[in-house]
């Protein structure tokens, strides 16, 4: 299964040296860029699921500074012809990637192994009045995904 | 002293939960924001200073979201009622404060106690064929500020 529709990766490239290391995140001239409404940092606690949550404006791109996260997409959209899909990604140190996930793709995180610090540059600002967030619970049953851990 | 001419800061403001903690650090509303170049992190490893820096173009907005960092300033500019003069302020996890620089003032870091990560958030993407990067050694005898630690 290929990536839902309209959202795109960006493989990070950390660049190591004696002092430590630097790591471009997003850029304004980046093709898979639309604009800047804010960054924020969010941590996630070892073990604890961040989901499901959506927009039906904003787009979102995450991307895991320290630790690692496993992260979930759900192609809400009635009109996608990904419609109904999941992608699973597991990012961060080990795996630099930014996921750009659109409108009505809900997406939930989980830190795994350890504490995962997350940023999010979307393309709009939190408006504290009129929030552009919704909810449903990190275990909905008409979503496909289990955030369990799957011994295997 | 006070703040260096055209240095502005944000006092940020981790908002805790049973699932981690969130902190917004650049909006496109708040007041000392300009415009968007790019997003990146810079992680300092404990005492590393990474000094000096300055640009003439770009101006940095700097947060450190893991650690702590001293972080140092000094007024290159001969215009500025502030020439000459020098800042210093230890931010991160202990004191969460976003720090505007202007160009031509110069800027370096230390991580202190521990690994800093550092997220900048510049008026300009990184240039690499003309970059806006300039250098002074991080012991630049012209500048009236020493890095190491002054036991006290």
């Amino acid at each position: 299964m290929g990536l839902i529709e309209g959202v795109k990766l960006k493989v990070l490239k950390p660049i190591p040296d004696d002092r430590g290391w630097l790591m471009e995140i997003l850029r304004c001239d980046d093709e898979l860029y639309e604009r800047f409404g804010q960054v924020y940092l969010t941590v996630c606690y070892k073990d604890v699921v961040k989901a499901w949550h959506y927009h039906k404006i904003q787009t979102d791109y995450l991307a895991v500074v320290k630790g690692m996260a496993q992260v979930a997409l759900y192609d809400m959209r009635k009109d996608s012809s990904t419609k109904g899909e999941v992608n699973e990604f597991f990012i961060g140190e080990l795996n630099p990637i930014l996921i750009k996930i659109p409108p009505m793709v809900a997406h939930g995180f989980k830190a795994i192994g350890e504490n995962a610090y997350m940023i999010n540059v979307p393309t709009e600002p939190y408006n504290r009045e009129n929030p552009d967030e919704y909810r449903l619970p990190w275990n909905a049953p008409h979503i496909p995904y289990n955030w369990e851990v799957r011994f295997r």
